[in-house]
């Protein structure tokens, strides 16, 4: 049987995401079997690219958060209205790291899966439409703890 | 004997501890015995709510920081001056999300233990009068690693 | 064989690395094997102190982030332009808490083993020479998760 790894990501920010997909493709890549939980911010991570995750079921409310908290991820500190973000990408790409997308290609790749929590995807008005198609699993913390009591390293970001 | 999880709830702030009781709850429900450290920021979780956490033996600068990280929690990210946090509430609400107090209503009835940081409440200024009835414990690391030994789950919030 | 604790220090703030500390040297106090990763903003915590972590080689996005995310830590709440992270210092001073200088001190004297993340030190255009001696080794995420994988507790500040 493989070791399991989970990681709760309910932060929204870039070098969060960058920290816990790096984690979960290397260990994914050693064979280990990776899980990853998206709640609350960290469901900004598998929003869909292309287009802000509204729809017109959506509360008032729940309309200004996903404009709000886009898919554009700030970082953690120094965010300096997005011009951070922006500056620790281009310097990724400079000094050869492996950027977000990428990992997350490498990480499907691997097997890593993907479950967006049900109760903050119904809080911010979010279903399968407004993410992206790698999303494995609809799931609450049941599904979550079954998980992380058979992983030898479980992580929240 | 039971499956153990424990988790450190060093963010004082909703969301974050709407993700921990959310955990806990379910955790426990399951048959699980859970336990909660609460340090640093995360005291103000367990502040009473009635009043600001100020008496007259405390530091000028230990009411300062009482009344500013007061019990009303803002959110991590979005929050601006607490309309982000307004708003989740009523989101929350709306989609019929348990509450952060009414999850802890069900923590306690479910058994979850509360430990307070000993060596935090003592910088706050922070004493038995301040906090919630529901405290079980007062302890420092050394009972938290104890416990976190012998859990699967160990999470840092 | 000994009880292993791991810790992935991301974070630059200084109450967070307080905490950090605060568990690695009690564990290690208590005869368990520590190792802390300090990756992305969790690396400021390991630079020398008497100088920004700059040098000619470096690239100019480099040097901004090195003397904005400078050995100064703020707190990750209320740090107010630095007057919370002075008042914070103050309060642990004045309530006997063990200040984060003592901690990491006291870290060294037990063995907690430090280990410097390779590919955010590169991003960061860090090297050997801009972090405290006391670093032990410098490595990357496999070498974190073949040791998270044989501790008992493992967390993410």
């Amino acid at each position: 049987m493989k070791d399991k790894m989970t990681i709760i990501l309910f932060s929204g920010e870039m070098d969060k995401a960058v920290a816990a997909f790096n984690l979960a493709t290397t260990a994914a890549a050693s064979g280990m079997e990776v899980s990853i939980f998206f709640t609350f911010w960290g469901l900004n991570v598998i929003k869909k690219k292309s287009e802000y995750a509204i729809s017109k079921s959506q509360l008032l409310m729940q309309k200004m958060f996903n404009i709000l908290a886009s898919h554009n991820l700030p970082i953690s500190r120094l965010n300096m209205f997005g011009l951070g973000s922006r500056m620790m990408k281009k310097l990724m790409k400079k000094t050869n790291m492996t950027s977000l997308e990428d990992l997350m290609k490498l990480a499907k790749e691997l097997g890593v899966k993907y479950i967006a929590c049900t109760t903050t995807c119904e809080m911010m008005g979010l279903t399968k439409e407004h993410l992206i198609d790698d999303v494995n699993e609809f799931a609450g913390a049941t599904t979550y703890l079954a998980e992380a009591k058979e992983s030898k390293i479980n992580l929240f970001i």
